[in-house]
Formats: structure tokens, C-alpha cells, sequence
């Protein structure tokens, strides 16, 4: 099988577990194939507005692998897409700029793009509060969706917003959020807070190569994947 | 109280979750603490022997915020040391390094180093395989402590060489283990494989500020706590 290209999109003062997560996840399978002479199963590429772009409490410094520009020329060459989140204000500030707008775009455009034919499949991917930036894209308008737990009604809000009215978006306090796919086959897949990243990723590797794989991972990292009704019910 | 200081190194083909969980957690204490005026709970520096640093599967790229040089001349000011893992043949040739031959000095003198008294605690923290780094730095002789599940034996052999003979190590598979305290009062806490290391963080935010601190920060990132002997027992 060709192998699944993987995008993620980092900017200041993002959460840093949002996108390492995902990363975590995605490489941990790469590192685990043994034959070296077949494609790893993921790549993942970090690309940005700025470089070098400083996380959340200025913990982390990174250095994106690409820029925005570039990415976004050749976005329908990879095949996930992942948003991750933020402070609710920072995320506000972000949707509102000139950089915001210019992901919006990306992301609409990403959700409107067949799956490549050598994958045949396509995830657009939010983490935590990343869900609130597809919500303000207008990609989420009459889905299942979710957040973080504490930008529930916010989602809601930047949806209709979006929409210019009632959205018809269901959000939910969930885990994640398997979202359905696009008229172009985009499947969309929102996840809870910040390290529910990692389970989402993990449904994600599932669904490119089968449970086993996916249960490899979760073994290897020491990550119980949790289903996607946790926090609904008691544990 | 006084801000707890943490130190966490990075270097090449480091596994980028190992890290970032930690940062993440401590992070997340900060950006809780909505009175602004009062210093952040924690302070979070990464530094390296290199500058820029790639993580495993070449999947991010970091800027550390400070060289080893820098850190080592002023590592007493630092209250938590973190060594996070990499594969194992990653480790064993940062191990038999010049660079690792200094991170190991540095440990040992870490270890040795008496609490400030501004906070009045100390902390030795490994994630993953960073806890055969430990070993074969010697500070784990006759303790109980663990690491990636896959690398336990590898654990019991570096204590071993270190020590010249039986290190009375005692390597048991755990999410994390309180490994006890040295003389001069650093408490070491050694973390299994990858996720792990998220967990024994929020054990540390406990120890430093009490557990209903460390159950916000569980809460705000959706990360459920698991007990040290998770692994031992079916969950």
C-alpha cells in the first residue's frame, strides 16, 4: 500500500501535546515497520505561517518542515490533514487574521479533494480546540462533532457564524468525534482535549491499516486507546 | 511558592512524545494559574547538545532554549531533570558518547545536589528508555524502577556494567515507579513506555503542589492518571 502523507499545522502559542500526539502516533508505526525497503506507512510534515514558531507557555521551539505557501499548492497530495488547538483566545485571534483566513480556505479546499487514487482515503483531523477552527471553516455544518470540553458552546457558535444561521452542527462531549465524509470523501474526525489526539490518531491508523495495526501502536506507546463515548457515561 | 524549575534534555532521534508530554503537563499548570501577577507554577527550559534537534522519524524539529554547557554550569538551579527515551540502539550509542558520557555526569551530579531551599524539593524524572540513561549513569542501583516495557533486561544490564557487578537494581514493568530518594534528597521517578511519561508528570505536580493540582491539569487535558502498577495487573 502507497503510504499515508500526513500534514500538520503548527502556529504560535499552539498547544504543544495537540500535534505531538498525532506526530507520536503516526511515526511510532513508521518506526515499528522493520523492512526498510518498503515505504514507512506514514509521513508527517509540520508546516506553518512563520518559522520558527514558539508553542504554548513558550515551552517548545519548532522548526516547521515547510511553509504555508508551499503546503498549500500541494495540498492534495497528502492525505491527512491535522488541526490542532489552542487557548480559545488564541484561536479566536488566529480565525480572525490574515493567516486564519488562508487556513480556512485550506481546510475547505482539503475537504472538498478526492482521496488519491493510491490511498484511496482522506482524514481531516482536528485536535481539542482545532475542532473550533473547522467549525469557523463552515466544514462542520450539520455534523457530529466535538472539542475540547470547555469550548463546547463556542464550536456551536463559530459554526452558525459560519453558516450565516443554525448550522444543524451536533456537538457532543465525547472522546472524539467520527464526524462521516464529505461529498468529495473526506472523512472528518474531531477529537476532545489535547491528548485525545492520541486516541483519534490511533482510530485514524485503524482505519489505514486495520485494527491490529492500530493495537501495535497502542501497546508500543502505552496508550489505552478510550472509545469514543468516554466522558459521556461514567468510566 | 517559589516557581519549580524544570530541565529537560533533547537530542537527536529522541522520541518526540517522551518530552512533550512532560512539557505539556507542566505547561498546562501555568497556563491554569489565571492570576498573573504570581510567577507560573513551573518553568519549562529544553536544551541539547545540538541545536536544531530532529525527533524520530525526522517528524519535528526543535530549538532547544539553552546548550548542555549552559544548563550543566547552572543545573543546581533546576528542581526537575527530565530524560526522556529513543529506540534502544539510539540510546546505547548516545550512552557510549562523549555527549552521553557528559548527560551521564551530569545526572549523577543532579543527583547529588541537595533540594533549593526556595522550593525545598527535587525531582529525577525519566520517561520511556531515558530510564537506561539513568542506569547507566548508576544512580539506579538498588532500586525499583522501570522502563519501556520492550527494554527492561537492557535496564538490569546498563545498572549492572554501571555498577561494576550486581547493581541490586530491581527492574519491574510498571506505568511508573517511585524509585525513592538519594541522599542529598532528589527524588527519582523513572516512567514506562511513552505515555507514561505524562502520567508520572501529573505524579510530580501532585508531589509539588498537591494532588487536587494535579487533577485540574488530568481534567483539562483529558488525561486519566493511571496508578504505578498499571501493567502488573489485567486493567
Amino acid at each position: 500500500m502507497s503510504q499515508f502523507k500526513v500534514a500538520i499545522y503548527i502556529y504560535p502559542d499552539g498547544d504543544l501535546l495537540d500535534f505531538s500526539g498525532p506526530a507520536e502516533i503516526y511515526c511510532h508505526y513508521h518506526d515499528m515497520e522493520m523492512d526498510m525497503s518498503k515505504p514507512a506507512p506514514f509521513s508527517v510534515t509540520t508546516f506553518a505561517h512563520q518559522s520558527p514558531v514558539t508553542s504554548i507557555s513558550k515551552a517548545m521551539v519548532y522548526l516547521p518542515n515547510a511553509t504555508f505557501a508551499e503546503m498549500s499548492s500541494r495540498i492534495e497530495e497528502y492525505d491527512i490533514l491535522v488541526i490542532p488547538g489552542a487557548h480559545d483566545e488564541t484561536i479566536k485571534q488566529l480565525i480572525s487574521s490574515k493567516e486564519g483566513k488562508e487556513l480556512a480556505e485550506l481546510i475547505r479546499r482539503f475537504s472538498n479533494t478526492k482521496p488519491r487514487k493510491e490511498t484511496g482515503k482522506r482524514f481531516l483531523q482536528s485536535v481539542c480546540t482545532g475542532g473550533l477552527i473547522l467549525a469557523a471553516s463552515g466544514v462542520l455544518a450539520g455534523r457530529t462533532v466535538t472539542t475540547h470540553h470547555l469550548s463546547l458552546d463556542l464550536q456551536k457558535t463559530l459554526a452558525d457564524e459560519a453558516a450565516g444561521g443554525d448550522s444543524k452542527i451536533n456537538v457532543v462531549r465525547q472522546r472524539w468525534s467520527d464526524a462521516g465524509t464529505t461529498e468529495a470523501g473526506v472523512r472528518i474526525v474531531t477529537a476532545g482535549g489535547v491528548s485525545s489526539g492520541i486516541d483519534t490518531s490511533l482510530w485514524v491508523v485503524g482505519q489505514c491499516y486495520g485494527s491490529k495495526a492500530a493495537e501495535m501502536v497502542s501497546e508500543v506507546s502505552e496508550f489505552d486507546m478510550r472509545p469514543a463515548a468516554w466522558g459521556l457515561t461514567p468510566p
